[in-house]
């Protein structure tokens, strides 16, 4: 039942003239995702975020966002995918989605919670936060792996528009693909959320055993920030493209970590801000 | 020493041909925002969120996101906000902000926590999260106040994006502008998060003692969702007018709270998603 784009009454104003019409917006919903796990006691659940979402991929959505947020590490770190109770009344979406771990599965859910809500002293006043933010126990790309020639990289945006249905009807969705070498897009997911857009993209290659992906690269259909590199760099993908401007510490992660980060790839025009080496004639 | 732009030496690739040039790029560094707040036992000091933002108009958005997270209600809860400690060693940005609250203030910082990380049982299984989501004690508009002519709307995206210097110069900022009937920007903020860029928005109103903004109407430079809508509402504004889309539960709140949405705001065209009747000839 689950729909992307929801059918509004609206008033078309143009050159001054109202005109009462049937427009599409894209759906936006809370998904709220709850956790069973093991601890020394037994087993647990725990509800641990609620995002606004667009309907659709809920799974992949959970899994990529366990996964980015480094609660689970591999596919088999997840027992089970389930919807939980009936579906809101309003919408008829399922908005309650139930993940339990594997029983050997160690949970920190400490990393979700400073990601939110920390509770350091001021002891650490004036050190810059992003050490907090960075995540553990990534490592740097090496210089092997995926290269990617200058003609599949300007070939992926409008690869990535033709499947993008949900933003034909409503100009109102951020999208994500997974690429390989020759072009091919390996995964397409769209959402209101751009971090949910790869959320579910990583989440899909992880269901499939894909991950780390180190011989694919990533395309987002917006900006690339320091939150989507850091989602790439924990996927292993080595490549982020964006269709608009990356941010300062998107640059700074990119160049640290050995990645490729490529922006305003518009055309047959694009800006390589890291890892030049990847990206041949 | 705060600066929104920092130069970055990149390879421009036109046509397959690269080309060595500097650019800018939009700076995103992370804000730790801590609560300095009175308990039965005395005062406490909390770390309460860690954003991704771009420096500048700190104060402003930290007073923003405290009113928006109904942690504070008037501009007279703020006794004082200090950064804390020295600035960052790489940037020379403050990225550690102290907002200490009047002794009087009662805070309730389960509202935080409840955004991000609930404990509800699965007794609420199947039930629509929105609830959980919808601001407490919000009314909503009656028919009196602002209302804004089809001129004076066609002409704030111009306005906002003379405004924008920083997205000049690197295409990769959020804007967010506050304006009245005549069409005056009242307030104008940029940040890479476009949530944060209407927090500074209505942190800079609060902080002048604008709020509730019953007499102004809301731009922002990308789409309308749902976080934002309530932002709007929150603030007391009856308007919110984006450059993009709207989501469907943004368009829900507006119905609900009986106010004005538009959408696509480009040109001599808009689309109204609810509260027509704000919006004069």
């Amino acid at each position: 039942m689950s729909s992307s784009s929801m059918a509004v009454e609206i008033s078309k104003v143009r050159a001054g003239v109202p005109e009462a019409v049937t427009d599409s917006v894209a759906v936006e919903e809370p998904l709220e995702l709850r956790l069973g796990y093991s601890t020394p006691d037994g087993r647990a659940t725990r509800s641990i975020s609620i995002t606004m979402r667009t309907p659709g991929n809920d799974r992949e959505l959970a899994a990529g966002f366990l996964y980015t947020e480094a609660i689970i590490k591999r596919s088999a770190d997840i027992a089970s995918i389930e919807t939980c109770g009936p579906p809101a009344p309003d919408s008829g979406n399922h908005n309650v989605l139930r993940v339990d771990l594997a029983a050997d599965v160690e949970v920190d859910l400490g990393r979700l919670q400073r990601h939110f809500y920390t509770t350091s002293s001021c002891g650490v006043c004036g050190k810059t936060s992003l050490d907090a933010l960075r995540v553990t126990g990534a490592e740097a790309f090496g210089s092997q792996g995926a290269s990617f020639s200058r003609n599949v990289l300007t070939g992926i945006p409008e690869a990535l528009r033709s499947a993008q249905h949900t933003f034909d009807k409503t100009g109102g969705l951020h999208a994500a693909a997974a690429f390989n070498p020759e072009g091919d897009l390996i995964a397409v997911m769209e959402d209101v959320g751009r971090h949910n857009a790869v959320d579910k993209v990583v989440g899909s290659l992880l269901l499939k055993n894909g991950l780390p992906a180190g011989e694919l690269g990533l395309m987002v259909s917006g900006r690339a920030s320091f939150e989507l590199m850091q989602k790439t760099l924990v996927a292993g993908i080595p490549l982020l493209a964006a269709v608009s401007a990356p941010s300062s510490m998107a640059v700074q992660l990119a160049q640290e970590f050995n990645m490729s980060l490529v922006g305003f790839l518009r055309g047959d025009t694009f800006n390589i801000y890291a890892g030049e080496e990847r990206i041949t004639e």
